[in-house]
């Protein structure tokens, strides 16, 4: 409410000029974690502005998560975006740190790995990889002496352009395609070569979280915006868009993750002309297409795509190989020169070796009925976990593609009980509210069923469930 | 003189606040490339403070390559970091573009590559790599469907740490070894993770192009330090730390690019004290020291550092396998932390694959002999380019290991044209300039011996000098 009545005051930009001196107070560490800034009554005195402009700076700066409120007693530092001072050692060193949780959960040795999204490694032709290597060395014997370009191997743009028109009506040259180490380098390149502190940046809610790290550490301002199991709400996105003017909307449709959704076809053509018409970037992160059950998912928002508005990330290592980081990246020619320049500071480019590989191996027809073998293991898989936790009253939407199960479990749970408790039994999941720029989604958690064997989820998940219960009823 | 003169004035970082001002009205396109500021007495009055003030943002936003002067009519807004605007397609993307020269330069194809700072790839032993991969395979059948960890492959550390801590007194542990996709990667990862906007940076003068790019994309100031074929000028060194309190300088000590100067050790070890006294950090880049001729380099500044102030970037790109994009960071885990975050966010980790070929590459017995051969075959090619050279009167340092040799032609020398004719016939080189953060070395150039035959040496040698006589008689 008061914000929507504070975007009608216009103040020439003077609370951006308060924001700033905030942040580069905190910056130098003027101010530490924790504390107290000066009141909205004494800056508007210093500055001799409206209170109003000043609220709206600490309006902002709470929304970045640059500072909290405390018991309605005033606005004060929050800790992760204080000038870090290791009086020890180095007095001089300073940097954001932000904690990925979700890697942290990543780090917990578990025997029933539920948290990780990942390719159970056993499901991948290891056997057949050596081959291919083979094959390549054979090809080009000089390959481990080779620099890779910048924009990635031309003969791997040329076959990845033809694979993406005649798999997805995508209409791409080589030129349009860029090779990088991965989809996280992908959203990397994106946020330093497009967004500069302060633009605004959609996010889906609950949304992948090393995404949420990567904008808020380029100084975006999030607006999340909320997945349901059948997409977006349109006309509140475009309400959002009109009053925001998000530079860019980064977004994971298909078998979206955590929450295995996907966003229907008339909604993707909609929201690509919405973005045209309010000159907002999409960003289409598509990690796992080919990993669909009953049937294709519908055409990527690249496809609807004639202004030049979305940028679609097509990552590799989630189903074909982890180990090779490879995906790749289309876009227009006037945003891959942004692109490039950033990848070209970021690394020499990706590892040649690894493109010739991956090149060699994906386009194999014994991969492609691999993927097929995928299909049907994994859905076998999300079947097991459903079957599991049927009589558990918990709340889900069957994911029809993809590695993820996102379930919401009563209110009342004691989540963080939960997590400490199932990890005393080797047993990880990720709690919802690590997805969440919010922090909330408390009653949510993600299981992913790609990793665990057959066997694997049936143990897990009886033991889990058996967990929840023996604390569960202990509360009541 | 007028920059010191106003170090002394303290204004209590008004001039910053105006700084900011306008890079953020540049920013957001209110004033574009080539347009003229605002007067100092304009802003003055505007801001109320005293024109010194303005003055010094205005000095520090030309030192910054933010604005530049003409005619002494006033400042204008240089092209490079304006907000750019793509009206065609995308009204709203943004982003500082750096021109890239030397990636420029080594897109040119010749036949007669002395641009190239690259080991000849006929000079690796390319028919063994197989080998290496194949046992990799056998030892590791699931490296393909792993994921690596974001520090870095754990064995690979270890081997690493027992390395430097054999060849070079380092002392390391693994946790104080960060994997990383090359030294690109962690010339970036280093800038993201320790420099915010204006905060200062020394870079040596010349020095490795890339560089300059990454430090001015962070936002830094850039003060150059002078590299001479004997070291620094410690005096004035310690003179330009004492008055800038740079946050880091960064050095390339053994066999410098673009110079092939070495650092001698005394100087080595003044000046960790000397960083340490002023709490600068060192980021001492190391891409081939292994790369000697008649005698080994002085021992690391890593080596002498026991106060944690050095982070020492080893790659082994330049000499092992370009191909492979492998290079290792060592710091003390106060900053390790920050470039573990920094890491997290840029991918998911120096793919595993790249990191265990390594690993039995490097270590293996073959390897360490041919490091021999290697030394030797570019000794003799150093020594070829001297005698081709010697009859044209240009001066050099002879390197004592390393790549390029770093060259003054004469004053006179028009060296626009002489690139335009090397090109046109075929050869191409590197034009001092462009490792110049001040953009002046014109009548240097930099020529590598590394990566052309005996043959072609001689052959392209013999042309250049040619076409720079036809250059220059014509001129007379």
């Amino acid at each position: 409410m008061k914000r929507k009545a504070l975007s009608n005051v216009h103040s020439d930009n003077l609370y951006e000029q308060i924001y700033d001196y905030i942040i580069e107070r905190i910056g130098r560490g003027v101010w530490g974690a924790h504390d107290k800034l000066p009141s909205i009554r004494t800056l508007a005195t210093e500055f001799n502005v409206h209170r109003l402009t000043v609220f709206k700076a600490y309006q902002l700066l709470k929304q970045n998560k640059k500072v909290y409120v405390k018991d309605k007693s005033g606005y004060y530092v929050m800790p992760e975006n204080m000038l870090l001072i290791d009086s020890q050692q180095n007095p001089i060193i300073s940097a954001h740190v932000q904690e990925s949780s979700l890697s942290e959960i990543h780090q917990v040795r578990a025997d029933y790995q539920f948290s990780i999204a990942l390719l159970d490694p056993n499901l991948l032709p290891n056997h057949y990889f050596s081959e291919y290597i083979k094959k390549v060395f054979n090809l080009y014997p000089k390959v481990l002496g080779t620099y890779s370009s910048i924009q990635g191997d031309p003969e791997l743009r040329e076959a990845l352009s033809r694979y993406f028109t005649d798999q997805s009506h995508f209409y791409l040259t080589p030129d349009e395609l860029l090779i990088t180490s991965g989809s996280q380098q992908a959203i990397d390149l994106i946020a330093r070569g497009l967004i500069k502190p302060r633009d605004t940046v959609f996010l889906e809610r609950p949304t992948y979280s090393p995404a949420i790290d990567v904008f808020r550490r380029q100084g975006a301002n999030i607006i999340p915006i909320e997945i349901h199991p059948h997409g977006y709400q349109l006309e509140q996105v475009e309400g959002l868009m009109r009053e925001h003017k998000p530079r860019l909307f980064y977004l994971n449709p298909t078998f979206h993750n955590p929450t295995g959704y996907t966003v229907p076809a008339e909604q993707r053509k909609t929201l690509v002309e919405m973005a045209n018409k309010y000159q907002c970037l999409l960003i289409e992160d598509d990690p796992y297409p080919d990993i669909y059950f009953e049937k294709k998912p519908p055409l990527p928002f690249f496809s609807y795509d004639t202004a030049g508005c979305v940028i679609y990330i097509r990552s590799f290592s989630k189903y074909i190989a982890p180990g090779l980081s490879i995906a790749a990246v289309a876009c227009r020619p006037s945003i891959m020169k942004y692109l490039l320049n950033t990848k070209s500071l970021s690394d020499s480019g990706t590892p040649l070796l690894n493109q010739k590989i991956f090149l060699h191996y994906f386009f194999s027809e014994r991969l492609q009925k691999h993927v097929e073998k995928l299909r049907i293991a994994l859905e076998i898989r999300r079947n097991i976990m459903e079957e599991e936790l049927s009589a558990t009253g918990w709340k889900w939407a069957t994911p029809m593609g993809g590695f993820n199960l996102w379930m919401k479990l009563p209110e009342s749970t004691p989540m963080d009980r939960l997590l400490e408790k199932s990890i005393e039994k080797s047993i990880s999941f990720v709690p919802g509210s690590i997805f969440d720029s919010l922090k909330e989604h408390q009653s949510w958690i993600r299981m992913s069923y790609s990793y665990l064997n057959e066997t694997q989820l049936r143990d897990g998940l009886q033991r889990f469930v058996h967990i929840y219960h023996s604390l569960t009823s202990t509360q009541i």
